[in-house]
């Protein structure tokens, strides 16, 4: 297996914590997205969609979008229980991620890391929607330890990758004390150090 | 079964497609979105998302996020075949659509459509992203009739809720000839005469 990506990138991460997570074996290609890597033609045959990551497998078979990725391995693991409807509500939380969550937040980071954009330049619309989404995320921690099931899901790893980030993007946790505390208990499961 | 949405919401119609071709029994619950009904106590209870569709199955356990539901209606169908690769390519599309196409295509739509704005006002960044997405799925069905496998797909439902209404946001598919024949193949699987 190879999995193409980018370390700054959340997206790219969540592939390397469920990898790691589950003892996958495997290479990674570095693509430098602020270079265009991930466009150009001999990419493009991988990922039509030109987005990093993209794995590929041994047969030559590549899957791209974080999400379907790390669904895709977590199969048979108690990343993804078995049970249908369980999957169904990972399922909730993975395509909120990429729908109201990554767009807002990771975006944000992105205009500030990527391209070294002031906080002073954030947009106001953006940042709202980052911020509903944390005070989503409060909320559901109220209630559990985990975002589905009572143990660590690719619901929970989605989710991760950007929250443990979104101070590089300005948004302040410190009022989210739950976010905070399911961020350290992600990190401990996977064996992160906590993010600068 | 009952299922909470918005006719106007191509969301919803996912929904509503999937399960209309399925053979589905359901009960079916107006929710107006502009006036907030999705943000209200008892709304909320079912999905702390608060957002539309929302699915209610019998025992009451409830089921948000469109392409969630529609991935799991369709177990055991046509929609989404048995074999883990071909689901997760299929997922591929759904997440891709969720990041990608939906805020571009939809959101552009909805500010013309829910919000009353012009043509004029459009944002330039959203529209370039939205032509962007249909010119990745021109692209796409140059090679063949339907995104995933040798039929209809979820992840061709997925697709087709807001791209068979982009004309109602402004996108001209005029010069995309591929995505009209599958629109049309898409409309006639499933029995819907053409949008307006």
């Amino acid at each position: 297996v190879r999995i193409f990506g980018d370390l700054n990138s959340g997206n790219c991460l969540k592939v390397k914590y469920t990898a790691d997570h589950l003892g996958l074996r495997y290479d990674w290609t570095d693509v430098d997205i602020t270079k265009g890597e991930s466009r150009v033609a001999g990419f493009l045959a991988k990922s039509p969609m030109g987005q990093v990551p993209v794995v590929e497998f041994d047969d030559g078979r590549c899957l791209a979008q974080s999400n379907a990725i790390i669904r895709y391995l977590a199969r048979g693991s108690s990343l993804l229980p078995d049970d249908a409807f369980t999957q169904a509500k990972i399922d909730e939380w993975l395509f909120w991620e990429q729908n109201s969550h990554e767009p807002s937040i990771a975006t944000t980071r992105y205009h500030i890391v990527y391209l070294n954009r002031s906080l002073e330049e954030r947009e106001a619309w953006r940042v709202a929607r980052g911020e509903q989404a944390l005070d989503l995320m409060e909320r559901r921690l109220g209630e559990d330890e985990w975002f589905v099931g009572r143990t660590m899901s690719v619901a929970d790893i989605a989710l991760l990758a950007y929250t443990r980030l979104a101070h590089q993007g300005g948004f302040d946790l410190a009022a989210r004390p739950r976010v905070r505390r399911w961020i350290s208990r992600c990190e401990r499961v996977l064996n992160l150090q906590p993010a600068s």
